[in-house]
Protein backbone atom coordinates (compact mmCIF):
# COMPACT_ATOMS: atom_id res chain seq x y z
CA UNK A 1 0.00 0.00 0.00
CA UNK A 2 1.38 3.49 -1.41
CA UNK A 3 1.28 5.94 1.61
CA UNK A 4 -1.71 7.90 -0.36
CA UNK A 5 -4.66 6.53 -2.28
CA UNK A 6 -3.60 5.68 -6.11
CA UNK A 7 -6.84 5.27 -8.47
CA UNK A 8 -5.35 1.76 -9.13
CA UNK A 9 -3.69 0.35 -6.23
CA UNK A 10 -2.18 -2.74 -8.50
CA UNK A 11 0.47 -0.77 -10.84
CA UNK A 12 3.23 -1.21 -9.06
CA UNK A 13 6.40 1.63 -8.72
CA UNK A 14 6.32 4.75 -10.88
CA UNK A 15 3.69 3.39 -13.32
CA UNK A 16 0.95 3.57 -10.29
CA UNK A 17 1.45 7.20 -9.72
CA UNK A 18 2.13 8.11 -13.52
CA UNK A 19 -1.37 6.58 -13.84
CA UNK A 20 -2.57 8.56 -10.72
CA UNK A 21 -1.73 11.87 -12.10
CA UNK A 22 -1.51 12.50 -15.35
CA UNK A 23 -0.83 16.24 -15.16
CA UNK A 24 2.51 15.42 -13.30
CA UNK A 25 3.03 12.01 -15.45
CA UNK A 26 3.62 14.39 -18.40
CA UNK A 27 6.49 16.27 -17.95
CA UNK A 28 8.16 13.26 -16.10
CA UNK A 29 7.40 10.96 -18.64
CA UNK A 30 9.08 13.63 -21.51
CA UNK A 31 12.43 14.21 -19.45
CA UNK A 32 12.50 10.32 -19.36
CA UNK A 33 11.92 9.89 -22.81
CA UNK A 34 14.63 12.94 -23.60
CA UNK A 35 17.25 11.94 -21.44
CA UNK A 36 16.94 7.93 -22.03
CA UNK A 37 16.42 7.82 -25.51
CA UNK A 38 16.69 11.02 -27.06
CA UNK A 39 19.61 12.15 -29.24
CA UNK A 40 23.21 11.33 -26.87
CA UNK A 41 26.58 9.56 -28.32
CA UNK A 42 25.86 7.48 -25.33
CA UNK A 43 23.94 4.38 -26.28
CA UNK A 44 20.43 3.82 -24.87
CA UNK A 45 21.51 0.71 -23.11
CA UNK A 46 24.72 2.82 -21.43
CA UNK A 47 21.80 5.27 -20.61
CA UNK A 48 19.91 2.49 -18.85
CA UNK A 49 23.03 1.00 -17.01
CA UNK A 50 23.71 4.31 -15.51
CA UNK A 51 19.81 4.60 -14.32
CA UNK A 52 20.10 1.55 -13.13
CA UNK A 53 23.25 1.71 -10.96
CA UNK A 54 21.98 5.16 -9.84
CA UNK A 55 18.67 3.71 -8.63
CA UNK A 56 20.80 0.51 -6.96
CA UNK A 57 22.65 3.22 -5.01
CA UNK A 58 19.56 4.47 -4.01
CA UNK A 59 17.95 1.45 -2.62
CA UNK A 60 14.83 2.21 -5.04
CA UNK A 61 14.15 -1.52 -5.88
CA UNK A 62 11.69 -1.22 -8.68
CA UNK A 63 14.01 1.60 -10.97
CA UNK A 64 16.84 -0.58 -10.42
CA UNK A 65 14.92 -3.82 -11.40
CA UNK A 66 13.02 -1.76 -14.37
CA UNK A 67 15.79 0.03 -16.00
CA UNK A 68 18.37 -2.83 -15.44
CA UNK A 69 16.30 -5.21 -17.19
CA UNK A 70 15.96 -2.63 -19.87
CA UNK A 71 19.78 -2.37 -20.12
CA UNK A 72 19.91 -5.74 -20.20
CA UNK A 73 18.08 -6.01 -23.32
CA UNK A 74 19.68 -2.82 -25.08
CA UNK A 75 23.10 -4.50 -24.14
CA UNK A 76 21.99 -7.82 -25.43
CA UNK A 77 22.61 -8.91 -22.02
CA UNK A 78 20.81 -11.45 -19.47
CA UNK A 79 18.68 -10.55 -16.54
CA UNK A 80 21.34 -11.78 -14.83
CA UNK A 81 22.97 -8.15 -15.66
CA UNK A 82 21.11 -7.22 -12.65
CA UNK A 83 22.84 -9.14 -10.20
CA UNK A 84 26.08 -7.86 -11.62
CA UNK A 85 25.21 -4.18 -12.16
CA UNK A 86 24.57 -4.88 -7.96
CA UNK A 87 28.12 -6.19 -7.35
CA UNK A 88 29.65 -3.08 -9.34
CA UNK A 89 29.89 -4.96 -13.10
CA UNK A 90 32.75 -7.17 -12.26
CA UNK A 91 31.23 -9.79 -14.95
CA UNK A 92 30.33 -7.14 -17.29
CA UNK A 93 32.72 -5.87 -20.29
CA UNK A 94 32.00 -1.87 -20.02
CA UNK A 95 34.54 0.36 -21.37
CA UNK A 96 37.16 2.82 -19.54
CA UNK A 97 35.03 5.75 -20.48
CA UNK A 98 31.79 4.47 -19.03
CA UNK A 99 33.39 3.19 -15.79
CA UNK A 100 34.72 6.57 -15.31
CA UNK A 101 31.45 8.32 -15.65
CA UNK A 102 29.93 6.12 -13.69
CA UNK A 103 32.22 7.38 -11.01
CA UNK A 104 30.88 10.93 -11.68
CA UNK A 105 27.59 9.31 -11.54
CA UNK A 106 27.75 7.67 -7.83
CA UNK A 107 29.22 10.76 -6.83
CA UNK A 108 26.13 12.71 -8.00
CA UNK A 109 23.64 10.22 -6.02
CA UNK A 110 25.35 11.42 -3.29
CA UNK A 111 25.54 15.14 -3.76
CA UNK A 112 26.51 16.93 -6.91
CA UNK A 113 29.38 18.56 -4.80
CA UNK A 114 31.01 15.52 -4.32
CA UNK A 115 32.22 15.25 -7.95
CA UNK A 116 35.86 16.52 -8.54
CA UNK A 117 37.76 18.46 -11.52
CA UNK A 118 39.37 14.97 -11.07
CA UNK A 119 36.75 12.48 -11.88
CA UNK A 120 35.79 15.24 -14.29
CA UNK A 121 39.36 14.76 -15.52
CA UNK A 122 39.67 11.09 -15.60
CA UNK A 123 36.79 11.02 -17.84
CA UNK A 124 38.31 13.21 -20.48
CA UNK A 125 40.69 10.82 -20.25
CA UNK A 126 38.89 7.55 -21.27
CA UNK A 127 37.27 9.72 -24.26
CA UNK A 128 33.98 11.34 -22.42
CA UNK A 129 33.16 14.49 -24.11
CA UNK A 130 31.22 17.54 -22.57
CA UNK A 131 27.91 16.32 -23.35
CA UNK A 132 28.30 13.26 -22.53
CA UNK A 133 30.15 14.24 -18.76
CA UNK A 134 26.65 16.21 -19.00
CA UNK A 135 24.19 13.10 -19.95
CA UNK A 136 25.48 11.40 -17.72
CA UNK A 137 25.48 13.72 -14.87
CA UNK A 138 21.70 14.32 -15.56
CA UNK A 139 20.43 11.07 -16.31
CA UNK A 140 22.30 11.00 -12.54
CA UNK A 141 20.46 13.69 -10.93
CA UNK A 142 17.07 12.68 -12.78
CA UNK A 143 16.99 9.03 -11.29
CA UNK A 144 17.91 10.83 -7.81
CA UNK A 145 14.18 12.39 -8.11
CA UNK A 146 12.67 9.80 -9.47
CA UNK A 147 13.83 6.73 -7.08
CA UNK A 148 12.90 9.66 -3.89
CA UNK A 149 9.04 9.63 -5.79
CA UNK A 150 8.80 6.28 -6.21
CA UNK A 151 10.22 5.33 -2.63
CA UNK A 152 8.59 8.78 -0.66
CA UNK A 153 5.59 8.00 -1.59
CA UNK A 154 5.85 3.97 -0.58
CA UNK A 155 4.86 2.27 -3.93
CA UNK A 156 5.06 -1.36 -4.06
CA UNK A 157 7.43 -3.64 -6.46
CA UNK A 158 7.86 -6.85 -7.52
CA UNK A 159 10.35 -8.44 -5.79
CA UNK A 160 12.01 -10.81 -8.33
CA UNK A 161 13.83 -10.15 -11.52
CA UNK A 162 12.47 -11.88 -13.52
CA UNK A 163 9.20 -10.11 -13.08
CA UNK A 164 10.73 -7.52 -14.76
CA UNK A 165 11.97 -9.00 -17.89
CA UNK A 166 8.62 -8.26 -19.68
CA UNK A 167 8.56 -4.24 -18.61
CA UNK A 168 12.42 -4.29 -19.64
CA UNK A 169 11.43 -5.47 -23.20
CA UNK A 170 8.27 -2.66 -23.53
CA UNK A 171 11.01 -0.43 -22.44
CA UNK A 172 13.31 -1.01 -24.84
CA UNK A 173 11.71 -1.56 -27.76
CA UNK A 174 8.81 1.60 -27.12
CA UNK A 175 10.87 4.08 -24.96
CA UNK A 176 8.70 6.09 -22.48
CA UNK A 177 5.92 7.51 -24.30
CA UNK A 178 3.38 9.50 -22.45
CA UNK A 179 1.08 7.64 -21.01
CA UNK A 180 -2.84 7.82 -21.54
CA UNK A 181 -4.80 8.04 -18.36
CA UNK B 1 33.81 27.88 -14.46
CA UNK B 2 31.75 25.00 -14.91
CA UNK B 3 33.26 21.18 -15.45
CA UNK B 4 32.05 21.39 -19.19
CA UNK B 5 32.38 24.31 -21.92
CA UNK B 6 29.31 26.39 -22.10
CA UNK B 7 28.03 28.25 -24.55
CA UNK B 8 27.73 31.70 -22.50
CA UNK B 9 29.87 31.11 -19.34
CA UNK B 10 28.61 34.05 -17.87
CA UNK B 11 24.90 32.81 -16.95
CA UNK B 12 25.39 31.06 -14.00
CA UNK B 13 23.85 28.14 -12.46
CA UNK B 14 20.79 26.05 -14.02
CA UNK B 15 20.64 28.95 -16.55
CA UNK B 16 24.02 28.57 -18.38
CA UNK B 17 23.21 24.73 -18.65
CA UNK B 18 19.39 24.88 -20.01
CA UNK B 19 21.02 27.85 -22.61
CA UNK B 20 23.41 25.12 -23.43
CA UNK B 21 21.40 22.24 -24.42
CA UNK B 22 18.33 23.28 -25.41
CA UNK B 23 17.20 19.56 -25.95
CA UNK B 24 17.48 18.80 -22.16
CA UNK B 25 16.28 22.17 -21.30
CA UNK B 26 12.62 21.79 -22.70
CA UNK B 27 11.69 18.54 -20.29
CA UNK B 28 13.10 20.42 -16.99
CA UNK B 29 11.37 23.76 -18.33
CA UNK B 30 8.37 21.41 -18.66
CA UNK B 31 8.45 20.02 -15.08
CA UNK B 32 9.72 23.19 -13.06
CA UNK B 33 6.33 24.89 -14.54
CA UNK B 34 3.76 21.87 -13.48
CA UNK B 35 5.18 21.16 -10.31
CA UNK B 36 5.43 24.76 -9.06
CA UNK B 37 2.97 26.88 -11.41
CA UNK B 38 0.20 23.78 -12.22
CA UNK B 39 -2.78 23.12 -10.51
CA UNK B 40 -2.01 22.47 -6.61
CA UNK B 41 -4.06 23.26 -3.57
CA UNK B 42 -0.65 24.16 -2.12
CA UNK B 43 0.00 27.77 -3.19
CA UNK B 44 2.98 28.66 -5.33
CA UNK B 45 4.55 30.32 -2.94
CA UNK B 46 4.43 27.65 -0.61
CA UNK B 47 5.95 24.71 -3.38
CA UNK B 48 8.56 27.45 -3.77
CA UNK B 49 9.33 27.30 -0.22
CA UNK B 50 9.70 23.34 -0.16
CA UNK B 51 11.96 24.09 -3.18
CA UNK B 52 14.25 26.00 -1.47
CA UNK B 53 14.44 24.21 1.91
CA UNK B 54 15.20 21.09 0.22
CA UNK B 55 18.06 23.13 -1.91
CA UNK B 56 19.58 24.41 1.37
CA UNK B 57 19.55 20.88 2.68
CA UNK B 58 21.16 19.71 -0.14
CA UNK B 59 23.28 22.71 -0.13
CA UNK B 60 22.48 24.31 -3.80
CA UNK B 61 23.52 27.76 -3.28
CA UNK B 62 21.91 28.86 -6.81
CA UNK B 63 18.74 27.43 -6.43
CA UNK B 64 18.21 28.01 -2.84
CA UNK B 65 18.51 31.43 -3.19
CA UNK B 66 16.58 31.51 -6.45
CA UNK B 67 13.59 29.67 -5.35
CA UNK B 68 14.19 31.35 -1.93
CA UNK B 69 13.86 34.99 -3.41
CA UNK B 70 10.53 33.51 -5.79
CA UNK B 71 9.12 32.42 -2.44
CA UNK B 72 9.66 35.65 -0.59
CA UNK B 73 7.43 37.95 -3.35
CA UNK B 74 4.68 35.21 -3.63
CA UNK B 75 4.30 35.10 0.27
CA UNK B 76 4.91 39.00 0.46
CA UNK B 77 8.06 39.12 2.47
CA UNK B 78 11.31 40.41 2.26
CA UNK B 79 14.89 38.76 0.72
CA UNK B 80 15.79 38.26 4.57
CA UNK B 81 13.62 35.09 4.41
CA UNK B 82 16.75 33.42 2.70
CA UNK B 83 18.07 33.60 6.28
CA UNK B 84 14.76 32.06 8.11
CA UNK B 85 15.14 29.40 5.30
CA UNK B 86 18.21 28.63 6.57
CA UNK B 87 16.99 28.91 10.44
CA UNK B 88 14.22 26.34 9.70
CA UNK B 89 11.84 28.97 9.36
CA UNK B 90 11.98 30.60 13.29
CA UNK B 91 10.72 33.80 12.02
CA UNK B 92 8.24 32.56 9.06
CA UNK B 93 4.48 31.96 9.86
CA UNK B 94 3.67 28.97 8.70
CA UNK B 95 0.65 26.44 9.01
CA UNK B 96 1.12 23.62 10.98
CA UNK B 97 0.44 21.52 7.47
CA UNK B 98 3.13 23.28 5.51
CA UNK B 99 5.43 22.42 8.92
CA UNK B 100 4.45 18.99 8.90
CA UNK B 101 5.01 18.73 4.74
CA UNK B 102 7.96 20.08 5.23
CA UNK B 103 9.43 17.28 7.68
CA UNK B 104 8.26 14.96 4.71
CA UNK B 105 9.93 16.56 2.11
CA UNK B 106 13.21 16.87 4.58
CA UNK B 107 13.31 12.52 4.68
CA UNK B 108 12.41 12.85 1.08
CA UNK B 109 15.87 14.84 0.89
CA UNK B 110 17.60 12.27 2.41
CA UNK B 111 16.21 9.18 0.35
CA UNK B 112 12.52 8.41 -0.25
CA UNK B 113 12.78 5.12 2.10
CA UNK B 114 13.16 7.71 5.29
CA UNK B 115 9.30 8.87 5.17
CA UNK B 116 7.54 6.65 7.39
CA UNK B 117 3.83 6.12 8.06
CA UNK B 118 3.92 8.16 10.89
CA UNK B 119 5.45 11.25 9.07
CA UNK B 120 2.28 11.10 6.15
CA UNK B 121 -0.28 10.70 9.10
CA UNK B 122 1.24 13.84 11.22
CA UNK B 123 0.67 15.59 8.00
CA UNK B 124 -3.04 13.93 7.10
CA UNK B 125 -3.73 14.96 11.06
CA UNK B 126 -2.75 19.05 10.65
CA UNK B 127 -4.86 19.01 6.77
CA UNK B 128 -2.79 17.51 4.11
CA UNK B 129 -4.43 15.99 1.72
CA UNK B 130 -3.17 12.93 -0.50
CA UNK B 131 -2.72 15.19 -3.94
CA UNK B 132 -0.47 17.80 -1.25
CA UNK B 133 1.48 14.68 0.04
CA UNK B 134 1.94 14.01 -3.19
CA UNK B 135 3.04 17.06 -4.55
CA UNK B 136 5.82 17.98 -1.70
CA UNK B 137 7.38 14.44 -2.10
CA UNK B 138 7.44 15.49 -5.86
CA UNK B 139 8.73 18.80 -5.60
CA UNK B 140 11.12 17.32 -3.10
CA UNK B 141 12.23 14.70 -5.31
CA UNK B 142 12.41 17.13 -8.28
CA UNK B 143 14.83 19.69 -6.52
CA UNK B 144 17.22 16.62 -5.30
CA UNK B 145 17.70 16.31 -9.40
CA UNK B 146 18.11 20.35 -10.16
CA UNK B 147 20.42 20.51 -7.60
CA UNK B 148 22.90 17.51 -8.53
CA UNK B 149 22.45 18.75 -11.86
CA UNK B 150 23.66 22.21 -11.10
CA UNK B 151 26.36 21.08 -8.64
CA UNK B 152 27.00 18.16 -10.42
CA UNK B 153 28.44 20.26 -12.67
CA UNK B 154 30.57 22.39 -11.36
CA UNK B 155 28.47 25.96 -12.23
CA UNK B 156 28.66 29.01 -10.48
CA UNK B 157 26.28 30.90 -8.60
CA UNK B 158 26.78 34.70 -6.95
CA UNK B 159 27.05 34.79 -3.31
CA UNK B 160 24.67 37.52 -1.56
CA UNK B 161 21.03 37.15 -1.48
CA UNK B 162 20.51 40.77 -2.48
CA UNK B 163 21.50 39.38 -6.27
CA UNK B 164 18.77 37.02 -6.21
CA UNK B 165 16.22 39.87 -5.62
CA UNK B 166 15.45 40.36 -9.79
CA UNK B 167 15.61 36.68 -10.61
CA UNK B 168 12.70 36.24 -7.96
CA UNK B 169 10.30 39.05 -9.18
CA UNK B 170 10.43 37.60 -12.93
CA UNK B 171 10.13 33.94 -11.65
CA UNK B 172 7.40 34.49 -9.27
CA UNK B 173 5.33 37.09 -11.99
CA UNK B 174 6.55 34.67 -15.47
CA UNK B 175 7.11 31.24 -13.89
CA UNK B 176 9.06 28.75 -15.86
CA UNK B 177 8.17 28.85 -19.73
CA UNK B 178 10.63 27.39 -22.08
CA UNK B 179 13.76 29.18 -22.41
CA UNK B 180 14.47 30.22 -26.01
CA UNK B 181 18.26 28.90 -27.17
Amino acid sequence: MAHIALKNEDIPGISGLLYNRPDTAAPLMHLAQTILRGPSTLSEGERELIAASVSNWNGCHFCFSSHGAAAAVLLNRDIDLLDDIREGLKETEVSGKIRALLVVAQKVQINGKEVTADDIARAKEEGATDDEIHDTVLVAAAFCMYNRYVDGLGTWSPKEKEAYRESGERLAKYGYGTRKS
